[in-house]
């Protein structure tokens, strides 16, 4: 890379960081639909800053929240996809937030707010790297394509719906994907392997209202506790889920994958710290690291249902609901586990009350081989922005939209992260680390030279 | 009863509603802070009430939401104590009411909104009875003591600890309480055994915020999952508790009883169709009316952890907290129960999160002797004021000053109840019957003229 590059990147970082603040602002939470101005006018600030960097930049409206596309030529005719989403997780619980999740704030060099970096941050560091290409070398050295989505928090289908409607004019060389994490603080990554999601909820309903639980309770089922009963027949206390045939298409890892993990040499007593409970936890037989990155789960995102404030109100709730996400690993089928869970749940589900499953989103895992020009030229982006050997990791979170890119557009897809999971991306607190913006912007531009 | 007092208690029904209504119009809602203006305001107001009455009325102030004390001589020396509560339920599921729960509503003949049969249209009976009493007699058959008190929704111990203090100055004849039902619309009753209660909440804290189900999920307890299983290993499906001695001390059911529960000849089919739930659920190996009336229980009223917002939110919760209540029968002791309870949700908590158990409050079961001189009085009236043979039957809910006035001022207690459990006590469109409240008034007033 270029000096000029490097120190236009250096020398405008206050502006940059202005600038994504101005992004971060925009409450765009595609889940809620009293969001949805929100998250249009977040798109159309995207746009028209791509428009004055040179971009021929667009609102893509397929239904759903709108894409952003934007297209720019490069001196190769080699062209370059790079992916992000504008759209953020809900901000609850709003309290335990030390500033407004939707007011920007640095502390200690780092950016606090809704978005900071899933993925609102990671995205900016390529578009900085863009305009930063642009400024010193008066045009980008490959084509550059971005197509970012405002539905990946919600599971929304319009990318998916859209790629595929334009499968000939996104052909590309390599789809750049900035959505995951580093290894640590200190070392960057790259994510060559991603665990599938099957999202879904389910409601029990008893009673047609809330009843007193000293005149009904003992005379009819308690929707909460079909609720727990119906939890509990799926995953054990060790924490191993029960679904029939739940394991039957997880693949055991291979040998050179289980020796990197181990080589990392993960400090489970450090994340215990970090999230501050008394040790950790999960499926027997497995190190944390298989754990996260290779082996499915069953988790609770929320469950509901009755009283919920001060003290005691002594009812039989007429309704619970437990919200659901399955993380999946290769070569778990997502249809095939919802069918398999969904028919569980029903066979498991007393016939004293109602069972309803409203709605279900999915995406498959997905498993990328390591050996590819692309990846490797991503490797040495990485070793040059942020000055360290990069490893290989995978992600125990899902990014849905990448397989669709495997499947539609047939390319390689660099997962290159610059957040890290405790940047608590879905919580409360979310942050983004100043220097790996900094960086990540100069590995970013160093890629689009050499992809 | 003479014919005055009937005639007096007919003309005078649509002031006396008014009345109610009014009384019904203060959310006395205990168990809320938020509420306590209003609470007070609802004593206040009974006080000036039952003072135009010709009583002396007074506020008691002993920590906690006052008391309402009210006296008045009558011609004979005997002394009857009549308990009733101005407080009442939280309104929530407030979107579930077809009429505002605060503003009282008449359709077909049925009074509408919170308290209107807990306890407010149950007590105001007994108030238009010692009205209608000495607007046509000039005075009370005998000594009238009202002690109505403001936390019995929210477990609060103010009442009995008065008693405690006020004990010899509150020694009575009979105890007349009407916070319980009739058999069903037709059948008065007298309520010979109450459950006892338990009720509690736990917490399990987990992370010290909400985290990503991706990146952490496998590796860390989801404190959801945990409060799940730990509700399962309380309860087994088919509903019978699992705690261990719970069931230890429970009486069976002597053969009178049993037998007269069965001649009540009490439909499953028709609770299924007014509670609108595909079959009824318990404990195997009871009746209804045994499980409802003789056989602890233990219940969910609430359940919450993690996002309760519109489709997914992808984390791990911080935390989750259940609200339980346990409905206790002769001779189960409430500290033992709680005691057991308590170790083994300790014991099967893991010790991969935090747990907590905020608080407790308790009530111990009762279980009166039929043949006594005042339930045969109120047999009696009973018979006079509804024109019907009354049932002896028993509650499934909890009356926890019943036992205090039991231990305290050892005197007979009569339940006699002209609710309905289909009233929806706790429950949204709450609602009392105008023929039961008319009926219920001279009853009460024949009461104080044979006690």
């Amino acid at each position: 890379m270029t000096d000029r590059v490097e120190s236009y990147i250096e020398e405008n970082q206050p502006r940059f960081i202005e600038e994504l603040k101005e992004f971060m602002r925009f409450p765009s939470v595609s889940a809620q639909r009293a969001h949805d101005g929100d998250t249009r006018a977040c798109a159309e600030w995207l746009v028209a800053h791509l428009a004055r960097l040179g971009f021929d930049a667009q609102l893509v409206d397929v239904g759903g929240q709108p894409i952003v596309r934007a297209a720019a030529k490069g001196k190769a005719s080699r062209r370059a996809v790079i992916y992000g989403h504008y759209d953020v997780q809900p901000e609850d619980p709003l309290d335990e937030w030390k500033t407004p999740p939707f007011e920007p704030t640095i502390r200690d060099g780092i950016l606090y707010g809704r978005g900071a970096t899933d993925d609102k941050g990671q995205l900016f560091a390529h578009v900085k790297a863009v305009e930063s290409l642009l400024a010193t070398e008066g045009q980008l050295p490959c084509e550059v394509v971005f197509l970012i989505e405002g539905e990946e928090e919600s599971g929304g289908d319009a990318l998916p719906r859209y790629i595929e409607q334009a499968q000939a004019e996104l052909a590309c060389d390599a789809v750049i994907v900035s959505d995951s994490t580093m290894y640590d603080a200190n070392t960057p990554a790259i994510t060559n392997g991603l665990r599938g999601i099957l999202a879904f909820e389910f409601t029990v309903k008893g009673p047609n209202s809330d009843v007193h639980s000293g005149a009904y309770g003992g005379a009819v089922a308690n929707p909460a506790m079909v609720v727990v009963q119906m939890l509990a027949a799926c995953v054990s206390p060790e924490g191993k889920v029960l679904v029939p045939h739940f394991y039957d298409d997880v693949a055991p890892l291979e040998d050179w994958e289980r020796e990197g993990f181990g080589k990392l040499a993960f400090d489970d007593g450090a994340l215990a710290r970090e999230l501050e409970v008394p040790r950790l936890h999960g499926e027997p037989g497995y190190s944390t690291l298989e754990r996260l990155w290779a082996r499915p789960t069953f988790e609770i995102n929320g469950i509901f249902g009755g009283y919920q404030g001060q003290r005691s109100k002594t009812i039989i709730p007429a309704g619970a609901t437990a919200k659901i996400s399955i993380r999946l690993v290769p070569h778990q089928d997502p249809a095939k586990v919802r069918d398999a869970v969904f028919a569980h749940l029903r066979a498991v589900c007393p016939d004293t009350v109602r069972l309803e499953i409203p709605y279900s989103a999915m995406s498959p895992p997905v498993l990328f081989d390591v050996n590819t020009p692309v990846i490797r030229a991503a490797e040495e982006a990485l070793r040059q922005g942020f000055g360290r050997e990069p490893a290989f990791i995978r992600c125990g979170g899902s990014i849905p939209v990448v397989s669709t890119f495997v499947e539609q557009l047939q390319c390689p897809v660099v997962l290159m992260g610059f957040g890290l999971d405790s940047d608590r991306p879905h919580g409360p607190n979310e942050h983004f680390s100043l220097d790996s913006f900094r960086r990540g912007t100069k590995a970013a531009a160093h890629l689009l030279r050499t992809i």
